[in-house]
Order: C-alpha cells, then sequence, then structure tokens
C-alpha cells in the first residue's frame, strides 16, 4: 500500500526558491554578527521537559510538544532559544568568559492551532550579549539590527527604542505601582492599534479601575515619540525626568545610548525613541527595541528585544543580566519578498549547459569545470535529449544563459551562448568570450 | 526549586569553537554545493510517522523518536533525510523540474544506545541528483566530493569507486544469485577487518554453505583494486566483462565515468576503484563511492553514497532513480581537528578593543564600526575594568590582538595595539596602521 506523501498540519516544506532565499538571508546576518565578534552556539532540539517548562508561560506549556522518550523520560522539543540559552549558560558558567556574546539559528517548535501565515515548526534567530550591565552592548545590539538590516539591502526602517524604566516610571507618576498592574496598563495600551482609544479607555477603567481623565494623560505620555533630532528630543522630555528615579534613569539611559550612536555613520532617521514600545511586558527590564520596515509597517517588527536581568533565575540563584534581540526569519523574508529584494529563482546556477550527444559529455564537464574555477556557477543537463527539454527547464528554473554544445561545437572547442532573457544567440564563441559574458551580467 | 542544567543522554550543545568550525565547514561545502547547481531544501523535522516509518529498517523504527501529538497524531522525529527527500519527491512531482538536484543539511534523530563519539541527534548533509540516469549525474558526484574536501583545505584523500552490478556479477559467477544470498556474502566480506579472513570464510561455510576454496576465490576477486593508471586497470579486469553481463556493464559504466572524469583537473590518485566497496547493501544498485582521508584513514569513510533506483516506492508507483552521497559532518570535523586544519579559537573577532573609561566609549565605537567597515572582525570589551581582564579574555578566547584606548590615546586620537601571539606592542598608533597590522597578519 502507498504512502500519502503529505506534511503535518502546520508544518511546512521550503522549496528551493524559498530555500535559497532564507540561506542567503541567514548567511547575510550571521556575517554581520561575526564582525562584532558574536559566536554561534548549537543546543539540542529536545531537552528535559523540566528545563524549558518552568520558564514558559502558560500559554507556552500548552503548546508544548511534550512526551516520554523510550528511556520514559519526559522530554519535549524546544519552543525557543532563549530558555535553551539561559540552560547553556547555567551549565557552562565555569568554562564561558563572561561577556559571553552568541548567536543561536535554529528550529523551535509550537503547537499552537494552525492559522494562515502562522507555523507550528519556525525558525528562530537570536543574537544576546550576556553577563554585562554596560550600556556599549545595549548600543552594540542597535548597531548590529542596524546592520543587519544594511547587509539585506533593505535601508527604509525604524529601529523604536524604549526603556521599561520610562513606562515604569510614568505609570508610577500616575499612582499605578505594582508589577501585575503596570504589566495590566501595558498590555491594555498595547490593543490601542486593534481596539481604539475607546476600547484601551474602557478596559483600562473596567479592568484596573483608571478614570478615563487619568487614562488618557497616561495615553498622552505613553504615545511621545521623538520626531525631530535627538537633542530637541531630550530638550523636549527633560522635565519627565524629575517625576521619579524610574524616568530619571531610564532616560538618561537612552541619552548615554545616543551618545554612543550618534559618532557612529548610522543613518539617525532610523533609529527613534518611541515611549509606546513595551515588548515581552514581564521579561525586560531595560532597554528595547522593535524595528518597523517603513514601506511595510503592517508586517510588524521584524526584529524586536532588549534588555532583561533574569535570563538563568530557573537554574541558578547567580544573576545574569543580559541583552539582545531576535529577527523574524520568518516576517523578514515575507517582506524582502514583497519589496522585490529576493530573486526569483529556482536554481544557484548562472548557466545551464546543454550536451547534444553522449560523445561531448567529458568535453562539457572539463567547460563547466573551467567556469567554475572561474567562479561561475553552472549546472550541466545530464540528459541527451532534443533542446526544449532543457529550455524549457532553464526557464523554468531562472538560468540566465544556456551554452549549448552540438557537433560543431564539440569540433570546434567553441560554445553556443543563448541569453534567456533577452534571446540574444551567440553561435561557436570561445570559451574566454563566454565567460566573459558570463561575468559581465 | 532550582532546575539542574543539564541536556538529554546522548543529546550535546556545541561551544563557539566548535559550533565555529562546524558553520564554517557547512557554509564551505554549500558553496561547492550551489556552484554546481545544487539547490537547499527544507523539510520538517516532525513527520508523519508513517511517512518515516515504512521504508525504514526494523534497526531504525527500534530507534525511532515516535509519539503521539496532541491532536492525536502519530509522529516522529526525522531519521535521516533521505526518507524526507523521497516523501518530497513524490508530494510535489507535478511542481518540481526534472532532474532535480538538492542538498539538505540538517539534524535527524536516532535514540540508539548512547556511546562514546556517537549521539542520538546529529547533522547530516545530503546531495542528490534525481530523475536522471545518466553517468553525467554519478561523475558531478564524485567531482562534488572531490571540491567539497579541496575547499575544506584537505588534499590527501581517496575516493573509492565501486559498482554494484560488479559485485552482484562477481558472486553470480560463483553462483551466489539470490538478492537475499549476495547481500548476505558481502555482508560477511564487509567484516574482513573485524574478523579477519579465517572469521569470513568460516561464516561464509556456516550461513551460506560457501566452501573455503570457492569462497577464497570471491574474496579473491573482491579484493580488487586500483593500483596505478585506469587504463592499465581496465585492462587488467577486461576479461571479466566476459563472465556475465552484469560485471560487463558495472565495468562499463566506470569506464565511461573515467572518460567523463578524465580529461578534468584533478587529481588523478584521489580517485580509484576499489571491489571490495559494498555501501548500504539493498539500497545501492549502481555506482557507489566511499572516501578515506589517507592521513587517518581508521576514521572511516567521510563522504559516501552512490545510485540508486528506488527512492520513492513508499509513495509512488513511478520509478525514480537517482544518485547522492551524504557528509559526514561530525567524522569529518573530527578529522579535521586531528589534521589540525581547524582554528583553535573560541570568537570570531580578529581584535578586542578595551576602553579604560566609560569615556571613551563613543571613540571605541567609532573605531569598531572603521574597522568592520575594513572587514576586520572586531569586538569592544564593555564594561570598564581593570586591563588585566580584558587581556585574559582576549588570551582564553584566542583574540589575536588586543587595541586599548586610554587616556592619551583618546586625546591623540590614536591606539595602543598588542599583538597576542608575540607580545609586540606597539602605543599610540594611528588607525590607518593599525588597520594595516590588522590586515596584514
Amino acid at each position: 500500500m502507498l504512502i500519502t506523501p503529505r506534511t503535518l498540519s502546520g508544518f511546512k516544506d521550503c522549496l528551493p526558491q524559498e530555500a535559497m532565499a532564507k540561506k542567503n538571508l541567514l548567511q547575510k546576518v550571521s556575517e554581520v554578527f561575526l564582525k562584532f565578534g558574536f559566536v554561534p552556539i548549537e543546543t539540542p532540539h529536545l531537552e528535559y521537559a523540566e528545563v524549558l517548562v518552568k520558564q514558559g508561560s502558560d500559554e507556552i506549556q500548552k503548546e508544548l510538544y511534550r512526551f516520554k522518550d523510550k528511556g520514559d523520560r519526559d522530554v519535549a522539543l524546544r519552543f525557543d532559544l532563549t530558555v535553551p540559552l539561559a540552560r547553556f549558560i547555567a551549565q557552562y558558567q565555569n568554562q564561558l568568559q563572561l561577556p559571553f556574546k552568541r548567536f543561536a539559528i535554529g528550529n523551535v517548535f509550537r503547537g499552537e492551532r494552525a492559522q494562515k501565515g502562522r507555523y507550528r515548526e519556525f525558525t528562530q534567530c537570536d543574537f544576546d550579549f550576556i553577563g554585562s550591565d554596560s550600556l556599549s552592548c545595549d548600543a552594540e545590539i542597535l548597531q548590529v539590527i542596524y546592520a543587519s538590516l544594511v547587509n539585506l539591502d533593505i535601508d527604509e526602517f525604524s529601529i523604536r527604542i524604549n526603556h521599561r524604566k520610562i513606562l515604569n516610571g510614568i505609570c508610577k507618576h500616575f499612582g499605578i505601582t505594582q508589577p501585575q498592574d503596570v504589566n495590566a496598563t501595558l498590555r491594555i495600551i498595547d490593543k490601542l492599534d486593534k481596539i481604539g482609544e475607546e476600547g484601551v479607555l474602557a478596559e483600562l477603567d473596567s479592568e484596573l479601575g483608571i478614570k478615563e481623565q487619568q487614562a488618557k494623560e497616561i495615553l498622552q505620555y505613553v504615545s511621545i515619540k521623538q520626531n525631530g533630532s535627538s537633542e530637541e528630543f531630550f530638550a523636549s522630555i527633560a522635565h519627565l525626568k524629575q517625576w521619579n528615579d524610574e524616568l530619571k534613569e531610564g532616560i538618561e539611559d537612552i541619552e548615554r545610548l545616543y551618545e554612543i550612536l550618534k559618532p557612529l555613520q548610522m543613518d539617525k532617521d532610523c533609529y527613534r525613541v518611541h515611549f509606546c514600545i513595551a515588548r515581552g511586558l514581564g521579561y525586560y527590564t531595560g532597554i528595547v527595541y522593535e524595528t518597523i520596515l517603513t514601506q511595510i509597517p503592517s508586517i510588524g517588527s521584524v526584529c524586536s528585544g532588549g534588555r532583561y536581568d533574569n535570563l538563568t533565575t530557573t537554574f541558578s540563584k547567580q544573576k545574569m543580566s543580559g541583552v539582545g534581540a531576535s529577527i523574524g526569519v520568518d516576517r523578514l523574508l515575507a517582506a524582502m519578498k514583497e519589496l522585490k529584494l529576493l530573486e526569483g529563482k529556482s536554481t544557484s546556477a548562472r548557466a545551464l549547459l546543454v550536451c547534444m550527444s553522449e560523445e561531448y559529455m567529458a568535453y562539457a564537464h572539463t567547460l563547466a569545470e573551467s567556469f567554475r574555477r572561474s567562479d561561475i556557477a553552472i549546472e550541466i543537463y545530464p540528459d541527451i535529449v532534443k533542446l526544449k527539454k532543457p529550455f524549457s527547464y532553464a526557464n523554468t528554473l531562472g538560468h540566465e544563459f544556456v551554452l549549448v554544445i552540438g557537433e560543431s561545437e564539440f569540433k570546434a572547442k567553441s560554445i553556443t551562448l543563448k541569453n534567456m532573457t533577452s534571446g540574444m544567440q551567440l553561435e561557436d564563441i570561445s570559451f574566454l568570450k563566454t565567460l566573459e559574458i558570463l561575468k559581465q551580467n
């Protein structure tokens, strides 16, 4: 009986076009990580469930792929790369040098209800700077976000910066001081885009008893953002530093961050303070980031992160502070597709080499070898068939050129070249002439 | 209560040094794949168990990580990349262009008994050429193996070539014709290194009733290998073609393979015919390969593969022929470590930049940015501490240079450079002079 070839609901294959784009994206961001001294680590896809579960929210526990292995161990597939990082740091703390800068690229698993564009297995790409409180780290995380996007040829983006202490300070000023109330307030405010101002005001009242006028004031402060230069902006919010220590510390951290960033050759319009950015509520404790592509803001943040103090609390009494961010690989790929920054090809080869007789195959292989030695990716069509088939193959996959070896080419040790885009055809040209064309275009 | 940070038995973490070496290895072989027109695909780590199980051997079934997911589906973690490839080809046969050249790099899971050097999660790296019978494909697989090793700076290796029809033909000549008997014979002969000639002769007798004299003759033919030039070798075995069609076809395929390979700029000592190579017994049907590193043959084959006819039989009545090979990532890494081809560093950065006061941090970041723009990977030590600590950090991780910014350097906009290997120190030198040194060494 034949088995129906199919993937599980919520899981998907990457066909070559997508897989190449993804590989290329991850390669380009890895280059940036390495240039800043972030090094890769790998952790297993499968862990003891207790290692993963304690730190995850209830939501995560429901979504966990958890089972008993053959040794009756309670195991689970990782649902993110942060909990394994915490486990890793705690486990190797005597071997690792602090500060520890790592990046990790890997798949994670969440059995959430299947919905469009959301998958149960997806790729995360995290970079973190562990074990230092210095704002130099926060500045570097922002530089890595910036450099990663630039390396992907994305230039219209806005990194939105905020500080948890600023949000805490605003809440405190309005009498909201209990952490759970602060979190509830920010969670409700975060729905502004979804449920509108009226909805937010209603929820703040019903859930937290914050009355309309006070709620409106909070909303007004939380919507403060930097529009012009940083000097003007910091001057305009200087008075907030007097409200309380949280606001003072939060604003001064961002001011120091800007002192590091300002002399750099980064476009100053690409990073801006937005008091509305909350990110991961309970988790982050310092500066936080979100990155919006200004041409398609609706896609949401493509790179988010921030500073935290509580990484290893599940495993160790020692406090471990860090700052990091995560690139939304799938979202970024979707965005790049929409921005036409991806090549729509299903081949890595620039040219397809076609042989019209078995007799010329050895010659074709020597030609292909010479092209590859000159750094041209080239593919040989392996079968001896009518030309229609390899041409259709090249057309579908996206080869830019087809090189044909027939009898006359074989005898003259030449090549006939066809440009698949323009249709231009050059007959019986030399290897060097062909190489020149393949290199040029 | 704190959770003990630990990995599951048989699972392991890759620390930066190993993870960097692995990343580099996979990057270099991927470059080669892409240059030959092999494109990446990705399939999920988790599949319907029925998709994975039918094609796997009993051994594999016992080792499968299999469980019920929350939707009560019978699911399992993949144990190789070949079965998912078969499922992929069958599932997308109407979308894919044949021949289909794909590579896949990913982790697979086998719950085998934990033993030294064997892990329950490990990385596979496969490349296959599906849907063509042409020997051009077989020749290309061999070229990819060759080019991959050369790209990893490995030059002393031997790709051993054989053909299943040659082994079948030798067996046939000695009256062994049933496939299961042929397989049993080859499996026993494969133990030659382990149990010696006497052991093999004893087992051939007890299991298959092959008497000593005949067994010795079989052994003699199976140990034929190419020592000198291919011309001499093929002349010396020409008479075997008359024994039967299997031998004739097998030898002629290899002769044609050599016709394609001979004109190429590949070292002819690096590929040789060995009649003893069997590989995957039941699975392969044509030319097979094994790759031995001649300086450390004991490590076994680092890249193996061959031609098969039965890829998609679980999913489709359509026969699908292919030829491919798999790089033993862990084995190759271990070999490269032994051959001292790996850098023993735990950092990607060439230099560590150290600031002696918070005040100079912005200057340090502008310097680091300039180095990175000149393609030098550089890391900033984020904390302001006594110099001993960052120097020890650089020493342990393997930075080649430490650049120090103290008061005089900050004022003069200069740098003090220390070469961590030679101990050479240059004080108050310019950015350009520093760049020159970092580029040179």
